[in-house]
Parts: C-alpha cells; sequence; structure tokens
C-alpha cells in the first residue's frame, strides 16, 4: 500500500501535503507511469483522514496532468510525467554567505548626499499618508499613467518656477523613480552607440556607467572652481547633449556663472544638441537664495532632473524629469515600457506635502541645519590642519571637497584612514581622465552628528599624519 | 532711474521680485554689460523698500555672476550676460490640448487585468503603513540595496514556497517596481541584439514590446486550450529563453500540463537555455488550489516573475523576479542603475502584510468574490448567446475568452460596440502570428459590478446583431 507521511502539526493543509508528497513522487519516478493509484477509499482510511481530503488531492493532480482516470478502472499516474532531478545542495551554501551584513558600526563615514535622516518629517507624511490612504476614490488604486499624477506635476511646476525659475507646463514633467530612473530615461531618449556625450570631469560614477551603457562615448570637459570649463567645449564633435550639475557640480562644487550658462546655450543652440542640467541638491544653498536653473533659459533646449532624495529621503524614490514639448510622448513611452509608472500613493503624499506648504518649511529648516553642520566640519578642518588644507565648492548641498595639496589618497592610504575608523571618498573615482584629483576627498556631512564630525576630522588628521598605522 | 515694478500682493519677496526683474533686463539686454546699476541706496529709496531687500538682490546676482562690484566705483552689468530670446509662445497651446482627459464614463469597459479596486483593503495597510511611518528607526530612510528589504523577500520566499511551490532562498528575489520591470530586467540580463526568444502566441502585446526593444527576434510557439503547444518547440534554433505563463496563458487562458512542463524543462536543459515563467494572477484558481509552479521544478533553469498589482493594487508597482543563483549578481547591478531600488516603505508594509497574514485572507476573500462575478459572467453569456459562444480560459485569473464562430472582431465592428457602450479586447492584438484569432475577444471581469457585466453582455449582443447600429 502506498506510503505518504503527514504531519499534522504543520499549518499546511492535509490535502495539500498528499498533493505535495504524490507529486514528488510521481516527478521522480518513485510512482511510475500507468501504476495504479489506491481509490480514494483505500487511500484514506489507510492515512486516517477524509476521503475528501484524498479527493482534493487526487482532483488537483488530475487537473494538473499528474493522473489519469479511467472510469470504471480507478486512478492512474499519467504519461510523460517523469523529471530527472537535476538539483545542485551546495549552490546554496554560497548563498548563506552573500546574506552577511557588512556591518560598519564604528566607522565614522563622510559617505556624500545622505541626508539627516532622523529629520525626517515624519509627522506630517504619516498625517497625510493616512488621509489619502482613507479618502481616495477606489480608481486611485489602479493602473495609472506613465507621465505621473497631475496633481504632483501641477504642484511641482508651481513649486519649481518660484524657487528654481524653472519654466514649465505640467504636461513637461515625467514622475520618475528617483534620479537614477531618470538618468536612464534620458539615456535611452537620447543616445545610440557610437554617440557622443559631453560631460562634466570629475563627474557621479554612476552617471559615467549609465551613459556608457548605451554604447556610447563620453567627452569630458575639465571643472574648475566655478563648475565646467565651457571654453573647452570642442568644435565639430556633434554630441548629442551635455551633461552639467550648474547649481552644485559633483564632486567639485562649483557653482556655474551665469557667463558660461549662456556659453553653453549658445554652444547648444549651434550644435543642435541638449544641455542635461541634473539639479540634485541646489535647494541648499548656504549663501543667498538656490541659483536660478539653466532650463529657465532656455527651455525647448534643456532636459532637467531632480530629486526628492536629498531634501526628503532617498527611499521614497522620486525625482522627474521635465522635457522639452517634443521629447515628452517618446519620454511617456520609455518610461511606460520601464515600470509603467512611480507607484501612485507616495506621488499623491508629495502633492499634498508640497501644495500644504510642508516642503518649504522643511527645506528651510534643514538649510539652516546642513548650514551649521558645514561650518561646523569646516571648522574643525581648519583647526585641525590649518594651513595645510583648501576647502572647496561649500556654498551649496550637503558634502565639501577637502583638498591637501602634500597628501595622495592612494588605495593604500584610504584602507589605513579606514583602519582609524573613517570613511572617505576620493574625488579621483569619479574622474574620467585620471590623475589630476589624487588631493581631493569628498565630505559629506548632512547625516552625520556633531561629535562625529569631530571625531571623523580628528581620525582622519591622525591617519594622515601619524606616523605608525592603527 | 531703473524702474523695477513690484507687487506686494505676491507671496514672492521683494528681494526675490527685484533679482528677477533685474536679471531678466540683463538677460534681455535692457540692462547692457557695463551698464552701472544704481546704488542700493539709491534703488531701495526709489522702490520705497528696505536697503536690505536690495542689497540681498544684488548679492544673488553677483554670486551669479551677473553684476561686478568695484570697490569705490559701484556696480556694474557683467560682461557676456546677454542671451538672445528664443520663446515660441504657440507651444504651449499644444500642450494644453494634449492635457483632455479621455473620458470614458459611460462604457462598460471589459478591460483585462484590473482588480477590484474598492475592495484594497485599505484599513489593514493604513493600520500597518501608520506604524511603520512612526516606528521604524532613522536608518531606513536612507538608500537602501537594489534586490530590496530582507523583511519581504524573506516573508516572499516562505509564501512562495508553500502556496506556489516555488523552491527560492531570500538571497534569489530581486524586489522590482511591477512586474513591468522585472520583464525590462530579463530583457537586459538575457537578451543581445539578433538573439532568439521563443514566445507564446499570442502573448500580451507590451512584453512582446519590452523584448523587441532589445534588437532580438521573437520566435512564436502557438498556444491552444492548454497553454504552450511544447510539441511544436523548434530544434536548432539556440533561443536565450521561452517566455510562458504556465499557470494561466494570457490571453487565451489554459493552464500548462505537466507534461508540457517536462518538456520545457528538458528543451531548456538540453539548448542550455532558461524559461521565464510569468506567475502574473495564478492565486485566483477557481478549480483547486493553484497549480505548483514550473520554477519549483528546475530552479537553476526558471528565471520566476510574480506581480502585486492583481493580488493588492497595481498603483503600489510592487513586482519579483527570482533568479538561478549565478544570474543574481548582474540583475542587482542592472537594477540598481534602472532606478536604485524600488521605495523602501511599501515594501516593509507590505512585508507586514504577508507575514501577519492579511495577505492570505485578503486573497482567500477575493477569490471567492471573484469566481462569483465569473460565474455570473458565464451565465449571462451562455443565457444571451446560447449556443453561439465557446467560452474558454475561465478557471483562472480575472479574464476569459468569448469565441464567436461567426464573427469577425474588426476594428469596424470594435468601434461600433464601443458605440453601444462597450469596450471588449480582441486576442489578435495579442498575436504575433496575424489572423488565427479574429473570433475571440478578452473579456476582464475583476473590477465590473454585476450590474455592469449583465449591461455590458446585452449591449455587446446587441451590437453583433442588431441590424442597425445605436
Amino acid at each position: 500500500m502506498l506510503w505518504i507521511p503527514i504531519d499534522r502539526s504543520l499549518d499546511i493543509p492535509l490535502n495539500r501535503q498528499i498533493y505535495q508528497k504524490l507529486r514528488e513522487k510521481i516527478l521522480s519516478g518513485d510512482l511510475q507511469s500507468g501504476e495504479r493509484l489506491p481509490s480514494t477509499r483505500e487511500l484514506s482510511s489507510a492515512l486516517a483522514v477524509s476521503r475528501n481530503v484524498i479527493l482534493e488531492a487526487y482532483d488537483q493532480l488530475l487537473a494538473e496532468g499528474f493522473l489519469d482516470s479511467r472510469r470504471g478502472a480507478g486512478t492512474f499516474v499519467a504519461k510523460e510525467t517523469f523529471l530527472q532531478q537535476h538539483k545542485d545542495p551546495s549552490a546554496f551554501l554560497t548563498l548563506n554567505s552573500i546574506e552577511k551584513s557588512i556591518k560598519e558600526d564604528h566607522i565614522i563615514n563622510f559617505r556624500s548626499g545622505i541626508p539627516a535622516l532622523d529629520l525626517f518629517p515624519r509627522k506630517a507624511w504619516s498625517k497625510l499618508s493616512h488621509r489619502i490612504w482613507n479618502d481616495i476614490a477606489p480608481s486611485n488604486f489602479g493602473y495609472d499613467i506613465p507621465e505621473g499624477r497631475l496633481e504632483l506635476r501641477q504642484a511641482l511646476s508651481r513649486y519649481l518656477q518660484r524657487t528654481r525659475g524653472v519654466d514649465c507646463h505640467p504636461e513637461q514633467i515625467v514622475i520618475t523613480s528617483g534620479a537614477t530612473q531618470a538618468l536612464t530615461l534620458v539615456a535611452k531618449l537620447l543616445l545610440s552607440p557610437n554617440d557622443i556625450a559631453l560631460i562634466e570631469d570629475p563627474i557621479t560614477d554612476d552617471i559615467q556607467s549609465i551613459f556608457k551603457a548605451s554604447g556610447s562615448t563620453l567627452y569630458p570637459i575639465p571643472v574648475d572652481e566655478c563648475g565646467m570649463r565651457t571654453s573647452l567645449l570642442p568644435e565639430g564633435t556633434r554630441p548629442k547633449f551635455i551633461f552639467v550639475t550648474p547649481s552644485h557640480q559633483f564632486p567639485i562644487g562649483g557653482t556655474l556663472p551665469i557667463q558660461r550658462r549662456i556659453q553653453l546655450i549658445n554652444y547648444a543652440r549651434k550644435n543642435d544638441c541638449y544641455l542635461v542640467e541634473d539639479d540634485y541638491d541646489s535647494e541648499f544653498r548656504y549663501e543667498g537664495s538656490p541659483v536660478s536653473s539653466l532650463q529657465g533659459l532656455d527651455p525647448a533646449h534643456v532636459l532637467y532632473i531632480g530629486s526628492f532624495s536629498k531634501i526628503l529621503s532617498p527611499a521614497l524614490r522620486i525625482g522627474y524629469l521635465i522635457l522639452p514639448i517634443h521629447l515628452i510622448e517618446k519620454c511617456r513611452k520609455l518610461k511606460w515600457f520601464s515600470d509603467l509608472h512611480t507607484p501612485s500613493f507616495d506621488q499623491l503624499i508629495l502633492a499634498q506635502f508640497i501644495t500644504e506648504g510642508y516642503l518649504e518649511r522643511h527645506i528651510a529648516k534643514m538649510k539652516k541645519f546642513y548650514k551649521n553642520q558645514r561650518d561646523y566640519l569646516i571648522h574643525c578642518l581648519t583647526t585641525t590642519f590649518s594651513t595645510n588644507i583648501h576647502i572647496l565648492g561649500f556654498s551649496t548641498g550637503l558634502h565639501l571637497i577637502a583638498e591637501l595639496n602634500d597628501v595622495q589618497f592612494s588605495q593604500e592610504l584610504l584602507k589605513k584612514i579606514e583602519q582609524f575608523g573613517v570613511k572617505v571618498y576620493p574625488v579621483e573615482d569619479h574622474s574620467i581622465e585620471k590623475g589630476k584629483h589624487h588631493h581631493r576627498i569628498i565630505l559629506g556631512y548632512g547625516h552625520l552628528t556633531k561629535e562625529d564630525i569631530e571625531k571623523g576630522v580628528f581620525k582622519l588628521h591622525q591617519a594622515l599624519y601619524s606616523t605608525n598605522s592603527t
């Protein structure tokens, strides 16, 4: 008689247990094609379960093709139900080792671009979220349009007009899953293999990877303390676009003056190419207001990318792309075939967050907070390193650049610094033409406590100028 | 004297208004390079605003490079600040017309794949959401890992093992922004230009577009009422993968029997290719339990795609991709360069929703509801069309197929049906080899009321068999 072990302590229903065991036996060849199964009555009495349990298991196996039922003759294992077993038990051992979480608890990490996570406006967000979940019409739970919620696009276009001089209609906006998706959409919109894009050098390495993935060539334009050196824009290269971070060059930190902005626009007009403006953290400008966008100077030539990762939280994954009119339709299609649309509910919450004035109050509060952090970091750096250090790119955002003319931040030195309990990021990692920035590091300060900043600077100094390690 | 109109009724600060007006005048050439600006004292008295207001406006313009300040000599318009104006005022007229919303209020829409939106479990979701927003540690507001939250991957792997026979470690899962993103990741993982993928025919047109976008060729394998006709798998084509919807073929609706599943796996083993299993709505199987996954039969050869769009809400945009071990790292990188990761908070809420048992209760409730809808639709169709109609693919999911052998669903006829107030979807729209499915339509029923179902079927019959239109 067919023996099937069943376990009444499991939360798997008995019919499901029997189904699974029979299925395994058939697939592995323990029960072979043509073999007759016991009747439901026999099996139910042998296993001491109700006959319905067996009936349900047999029905499922019949429906899936494992069994054949011949009227009057009984139930048989169907043909072609044997599968050679192929499992590799060692594979999962590898996986368990992947699962290790890299613990960096004791490291003071000067990673750039992380906001002060403990100051996320939870209360307001949670209140608006509660309202959305309870009040919105059921239709909002369905598929949405690729460009994102009109409520958010309207709120954004008003907000950006007022604070950033961005000149756009809500229909020119596509809400994206963070700035990263906006960058991939730009690559798909504008780049084909062997195309050329002009790009600031140095520039975030992730951005280089995204653009290069399309098979195009990046032509580096060096930056100085004022951003891209537009006088070096080449003649005759026919680029598809020029990528710039004019409000706060990443990483060097400059703000592009109006003369260079005008040169960029005249170049784009003359060479019939676009400007891609990545405005990732310009809300936090500590001397005066944020600089007006490049986009506002010539909306027909500029694609503008913004993000809520720095001003709210990276975990939200909400960004946006503002497009010249004739690129809108193509971009919506690309977004649709990427992920249909960005999740609706966070968009609705964010739209409320902006229109009810929470965003601007939050930014004002954070600007004060970050200015304080920045001033404290500069104070620690200058008192610790005195004349050895030159600090740049500190007018805006969540990071600054420290330049130490007598130091080369080699891999070896960076490892030593980490052994002292500090993680810093070399500008060289983001450079295209290598070898020019070995003496510069990026110090992000938005997410650190004052205590960490002070300790971090102290340890960095120790690591650099002590004669023996740790 | 320089005249700057200011408007105290606006909520734009006065210094910002003056900054903007001066900026415009400089860019447009109204104020020319080298021209001397009035002193801050003169201008403040002329405009009757405080001197600080003017100072702030001048400082901003100095910082952005619009002005030069020469000690003792005063403030001047800087060089190279003129920009030829290029605006096209007619462009926005076009946009306003885009904004029209397509109103289909009076149409009964049998679109497939839309769940009953008014039965979304708002209360439970809202409660869990409130808890997450208030309780989680600040670190959760930062950047996350591309594969998604471990909490969700753990909950999913347990849930899928139990309910779908999916055999995976949490490390094999990548959480995606809906199944669409999982499909684009599969295309990027496995397809290069000129590669071949075998695919069911007919199959969702969006899926065809996503795979074809990689420059590869789709080789259609016809389906019958039991899914892909695996006996027609070609020899010698060296495909990269075979795409199947074995639990519930879309659109025809068949469930792939075990014999064909084994054929698929043996084919993949022999031809060293993958199987891509899209399991979009198999939770709702009305006869017995959901059919066990193809993935569980051979995890090393199957990429499994799932989604919460049908069982919860498409607006959430949460899906997942389960990968053979050696594809995991590459897929994580591709996800990172697409959008870094799927938003964290909805993942955390969903993980709780699964582990606290809400999901399975919701599915059980919805299965009853949809079965009822389905039975009512079948009842209406058979009583209205009697022997003219053949209904197939109704064992699972949110749609079925109606076959009317005496009808050809041409574009003209579809338009006529819409004039009668009903929208139906021809299978032919999803076919690769054209011309075989003109007599078949897809009828989605998950989101409709019983009243709509009854009225919709009645009107469809009217449209098909009345002699004159409307």
